[in-house]
């Protein structure tokens, strides 16, 4: 493995309607639109100085197209798919000027059926992080990872880490020391891409990183006052599983976000993955509180990097399905 | 009405392990022991001048043996002795000596059976609210409120407005406009007594004021830390009704404490109360969270004040026990 | 003293450019603006439901016009203009219609030459407490204390609590226990009004109270990506007295504004007023820093309630200016 | 360059009276005692597995006895060996078992005369993030960076990209574009390393990361009821440079720590250095504060890697000593 993959770097969305979504993640959620057109909502945080971080694409059905990383040159994208290539993936590229602010990207079907880009350059823009006078309901800071379902998280787990060069921060512990879920990552925070076991392969969420606790209490209460009440599906709260004080937001095509303030640096080498028991009760939630079974069940599907059809999905290897209810 | 009530001051609870009590509301919530013996445990908050506002007995049963108010002089005990006794109540005079740290108090069960209390001398101790130093857990700051369950919400509202000069902040409206609950206050809080619809009469929280958000945050991790997650019941949220940023505990032996912060100030005489709908999903929890049935359910028993019996409980007057679940 | 005077309701304040207020209170601070004309700016905090607390006027020069407290009843507007007329006071009477949204008002040029006024009754508007969506700045909450420089605190302290039934919370000793400031309220929190010893009559600040103190940390950034930083007077700190966590700013006329949080609960009869050492170096700022010179030396001409003439300043009768510079 | 630098490690202090030293830094500011001895105090923040990031030695001058950074491997040193030898440098090595707790370490005079340190092995101990009941004063959570005033910064900087591999995230340019000040980083935060144009070479500060802002306020109230109050130097402010929120405290042998929060992720090849006129007023501090003149003034002492003698100090290259003042 010769190529650097830096970091997760964009999640693309299809959603049923743009003004939905805009009014969602822009004026509730306090995104920074970058530009939009008829067909496109291109999104940041607010330190990033690339030009998205969401792409919201109108379409028929809520889906997933891809999950982006950036790469550090065109060089680790030749190699990138020659990787794939000799590993018998399908590849696809998107040739630079085919995506808007994004150079050319490569696309694969991972091995868990997950449709991956990664591109080395993206467009730079203004970065806002000081621009105090714009910050707005949560405070978006900037992208921090993809949490997906998938069947095999073992798998998955085995060849991020051997193949693509992942490290792992945690893990979480089913019977027989079996891997229930994984959190990996390429920048130094606790993850880039999390695996659970499930139905998948399937997208949980995406992780938005923000600089303060106290933007999570705000964020609740400006989508309260802005009728949005029913979109909080969890928390807040606090994770055993990577100390993040979190809250999870579902969009208006039932896609999940999450808040995310905490984590930690993962630079070093001999850093020790934490190992969590599936059924330790601070796991999910530190404070104890369960999830709700929605936040087990729901996910988001993903599209073919070919077909752009729906990826049919399967049980998962692993009989537990969530944690056993504490009593 | 001559007497002047000033405000809630402490409640008089029974625990069944003193020690156990100690390391919950010493070592993790961060009450000040201002004293205590092999039967008692005086406590009090962080800005209080007072000896103290939660005294725990040892007992054989949890229960609530008083609910105390301070009022402004020794005449102002006159006064609602004589006002109790007119109305043919039974009075209780606890004289001068026989309660620790405070002076002559009066004790009368009110109409809906609650054991309440009335003294206007406590023994003045040192305000340790810049000992920073001494900061643990919650930050608990002072005494806030009672928040009662009773049979007959209207019937205490009435009597005290009417009779005992408190006025009302807010309340929730049940079919026809009946008063399902309802929050009284003397102080200019937003309550120092609340009253809801349910089997009664109990004690269903006593509510600890903090200083600012960030300390609720830092109790749940606290008492995570500790092992005390299982005594976290709801929350953190958003009070809807007012407007306070909350969590529930429960004790060692089920007492139910809230943490607070938030609030308004209710000086004026021309604050028209707020009414909520019991159907409002923004009510209970401003984020939309349901709270748990045990948040409805239960409770803890209140004491006779004369044989120091527990009080038997009935029904109470309005068939909706909580807000209808919200889909 | 049988008048009931309830808090300090608003600032009247003559400013040399509305739009530059504007930009600076509403869209800066996150002030709500209840209404204006060509001529008046009128506004409110988030929690408050009286139509205003600030009067921004359109004036030559920066002044006082006001400070307004809000009393009880009308009967009691009658029952001070008997008790100043009697006492030789000049008095000045602003019938209902006069001034947009209050009722009848009364005006006094109190013993330290302050323009004082009056009034029970304000136009009722909507609370904006839970339209979290509507924040902005520093999220303002309400109207909190008046600071006034006068040439004799002493007198001052006398009069509002001997006549005036004002209660002390904290005061400052110079030599020989002479009051160099004195905290006063009606309201139960710290203070409705100080006086400090300085050239005088004049208005220090008025203070604004704030629901958490992250609030004021984002204002500081808010003010500074506007470019307002040359607005920030001193702070944010915590004051010992009074305990607040502090915030001054000079608004584009000169006027100073202080965002305040924290403070503490005055029901009580029995609290025995904090007394402080002038040269106490946690006394003006707990964590030691000093206030710069301007702090102590610049603040606001008052107005004759009459003539609208600026009343003419003199020196304090305390030599001491400020506190010894602590090296 | 072959070697991998992962992070800034490690602090080596010299103190004179450790009892005082543990009171700040262990009592009031809430670093994790890992170890102790007469001689030395071995100091952790509360997410770090590594055995110390700070360490006190007794001596009876305060000085800087190594900055340490983390290395990737074992081979690292020798890599790191053979290129300071190679460019002419002394070299020291420390071999396993000289330095408690540390594997064997190379040490090296840089450019600027400052003692670098560079080990890969270090004693793991328990993380304690999740022990919320041992968080103390400022919550201190890693060693972030050094600050060193050297007299030619634009040499360090040279030596440091070109030759270590570090990147620079924000600068600051003095006349002719000058570089006055830079912040440079091995790990994806702000900075490892900064330099600044001063009498050199010294340490300006040691940084500590913190998780969330309010953790500063609270250490300042920690600090003040503690009689610390005069430790506190300078803020807490936000800098414009790094956009973190900070606080300079003294040690009681006078070295200065930094407690910091904010930041950014600068994970990115692509992202393009700030830069910062000197005498831009939101430079220093984005709230317009000025630093007071010790803060450009007084720095640490730092010793000889071979012989522990003082390091004598020269004038800086370039003339402006510190930005203009504003006025």
């Amino acid at each position: 493995m010769n190529f650097n993959i830096i970091r997760c770097a964009r999640t693309i969305l299809h959603v049923t309607d743009l003004e939905a979504s805009r009014k969602f993640y822009v004026d509730a959620l306090g995104f920074i639109e970058t530009e939009s057109d008829a067909e496109h909502l291109y999104l940041r945080g607010l330190e990033e100085h690339g030009h998205h971080s969401l792409l919201l694409k109108k379409a028929d059905k809520p889906a997933v197209e891809a999950l982006s990383y950036k790469v550090s040159s065109e060089a680790d994208l030749e190699m990138l798919s020659e990787f794939f290539t000799n590993k018998g993936y399908k590849i696809r590229w998107m040739e630079e000027g085919v995506q808007h602010a994004i150079g050319r990207a490569l696309r694969i079907q991972d091995l868990s059926g997950l449709p991956i880009e990664f591109f080395a350059k993206i467009e730079i823009v203004e970065r806002l992080i000081q621009r105090y006078d714009l910050y707005k309901g949560a405070h978006i800071q900037r992208i921090d990872h993809f949490n997906c379902m998938v069947q095999d998280v073992e798998a998955a787990y085995q060849f991020y880490i051997q193949e693509l060069g992942f490290a792992c921060s945690e893990y979480t512990a089913a019977a027989d020391e079996k891997i229930w879920a994984a959190w990996l990552h390429r920048k130094q925070s606790v993850h880039d891409v999390a695996f659970m076991n499930g139905e998948g392969p399937r997208l949980h969420h995406t992780g938005f990183w923000l600089s303060e606790p106290m933007a999570i209490i705000h964020a609740c209460d400006v989508l309260a006052s802005m009728g949005y009440g029913g979109s909080i599906e969890r928390g807040p709260g606090r994770h055993g599983l990577s100390n993040a004080f979190f809250l999870y937001l579902r969009d208006p095509d039932g896609h999940r976000i999450e808040l995310y303030n905490g984590d930690y640096l993962t630079s070093d080498p001999d850093f020790k993955p934490v190992r969590w028991d599936i059924n330790d009760p601070r796991r999910q939630t530190f404070w104890g509180h369960a999830a709700p079974d929605c936040w087990f069940n729901e996910a988001s599907a993903v599209l073919d990097i070919v077909t752009g059809e729906k990826i049919a999905t399967g049980m998962p290897k692993l009989e537990q399905r969530k944690p056993e209810t504490i009593i």
